[in-house]
């Protein structure tokens, strides 16, 4: 089938086109290249099946016009502003991109005739929650970031499009992505700092943020569990994410062992890396296992692919303009 | 203290008004007067504590610039696009009202140095719930409205705002309310037609659906006791609505009762009047009550003081420009 991937060269997005190519499917990767990298499109575009078109969704009539020509059975929609420390220094780009352009995404899909839409929404609309793991129903929840509240608003509109016009609503919640390709979260921090400086490192909060997280290749099986078994026109929300879980702490210890490094650790402290920061985050999974998927790599492992990418990619870790 | 109202020339903006000059405070009424009435704001135009600018919460800088002229203590916010029923055809209008505008306001507020908002969501926000009488802590809902969808995202960035910069954010989640100055709504819809044609009434769904409702002035008091109650600087949700519900079928018993008259009724079908809507709505208010607060006026009394306010101001049944 057709599948337009917003966000497609970034780092889950460019994943997935190659994971949809790998499965027989047309892809057209949208992407404003803001974090996406032309290298992680440079093997699909090697594939004739494979489009890519540079557009900005925060620009209704530029999706309206790329949907259109493309007609796409699927609009998969990773495009988004992901940092969630930024929120409260610029509290507009999350609306803009994550709220405003994930409307824009839908309005663009339905008026191309496209009726599925999967979207990639976070763990952190949970706010701090009481219950953990957490499930999809848990008590309704306060939102403690602008990044959760756009992530919301996103999801909350994609259900009333359903509602609405009928369409597919498909949207995961999920912990942080780790694996190849990843240029963006604290491992990309920490190993961008102990690069420049392996004697010490700094983190933020007290080392005890204790987080689910997930390899990017666990993800893609995740995300075609749900595109397989969704009842079409049904709206439905999946938490994605890893059983296991890791201390910030422990994430360092497996970043230093592989980089092979033992650097003086420094604190910021408290419970909290940033406002915002939620100090656990454990998703209840049961939901997608029913359709038959299990996350089969370590955390260990997740942490490990991610530091040999960023260790022979170095160029990642330099300022863009 | 000074009390920003946007909204403020609509039905429950301008009894907002009033109840707040009436408690010696001096107020500011911003309002677009698209669904706003001059009238509604003509007695308090003469007490000299009562400020009137005409301005849009879809325009950032029109807020900015009263609300630093003005510099509230408060900032209540009831501006909105409040037509549920025509999200589907306008899928537009709820996100730049309801969520763009919310986030002008609020960061309109933030920068005039206003550390408290006050604003009105919606019970809608739980769609469909499962538990009734609904409380604010119930399981994690589904959007069934673009209307929905877009108060919840009002609500998510207020929290987000109190997480972040330290606001207080009061967030009431209102059911449908009544009294002298309703200009829109079922029972509007209703008088507005027997009103036309005094023996035949056509009902969208069946007559069934069973809604709670609040009388205008019990509102007030609901939000006053959250005002003078909250914890400055905290993020609280309360609902408000009466204990008590009616039928569809029962406001129309009340409404011809009202009037005098006895039209044959017909009905459209359905559990649901129109897209989004939800056949049942019962907000429990023990949170609410736990500060004293009580409706104290019953629901019959509700219809019948909009209709009687509507029997004698013919003129708001007028299509406007």
């Amino acid at each position: 089938m057709k599948i337009l991937v917003t966000g497609g060269a970034g780092f889950i997005g460019s994943t997935f086109c190659d994971s949809a190519l790998e499965r027989g499917h047309e892809v057209l990767a949208f992407d404003n290249m803001e974090t996406g990298f032309e290298e992680f499109v440079s093997t699909a575009k090697e594939n004739d099946r494979f489009q890519f078109i540079a557009g900005d969704i925060r620009e209704l009539e530029s999706c309206k016009k790329a949907f259109h020509n493309f007609s796409p059975d699927w609009v998969v929609h990773f495009a988004a502003n992901a940092d969630v420390r930024q929120g409260t220094d610029r509290p507009r780009r999350d609306l803009d991109f994550n709220t405003t352009g994930t409307w824009n995404v839908i309005e663009a899909a339905r008026l191309a005739g496209c009726n599925n839409v999967l979207f990639s929404s976070t763990g952190s609309v949970y706010g701090e929650p009481k219950v953990f793991p957490t499930p999809e129903d848990c008590p309704f929840p306060v939102q403690t970031s602008l990044y959760a509240a756009s992530k919301l608003a996103g999801e909350a509109m994609i259900a009333a499009y359903s509602a609405g016009y009928g369409m597919t609503g498909l949207v995961y919640r999920f912990v942080s992505i780790m694996g190849p390709r990843y240029t963006h979260g604290h491992v990309f921090d920490f190993v961008k700092a102990l690069k420049k400086d392996p004697s010490t490192l700094h983190i933020l909060g007290n080392g005890k943020q204790n987080k689910s997280y997930l390899h990017i290749m666990d993800l893609m099986e995740g995300l075609w569990c749900g595109i397989d078994n969704i009842k079409k026109g049904s709206f439905e929300v999946f938490n994605i994410g890893h059983d296991d879980s890791l201390l910030v702490d422990q994430s360092v210890d497996y970043i230093t062992a592989r980089l092979g490094i033992s650097p003086k650790r420094t604190y910021g402290g408290g419970e909290r890396g940033w406002v915002g920061d939620s100090p656990r985050i454990q998703l209840a999974t049961e939901k997608l296992k029913k359709f038959g998927w299990t996350a089969k790599r370590s955390l260990k492992s997740a942490v490990e692919d991610t530091v040999d990418f960023l260790d022979s990619n170095p160029q990642f870790f330099e300022e863009r303009d």
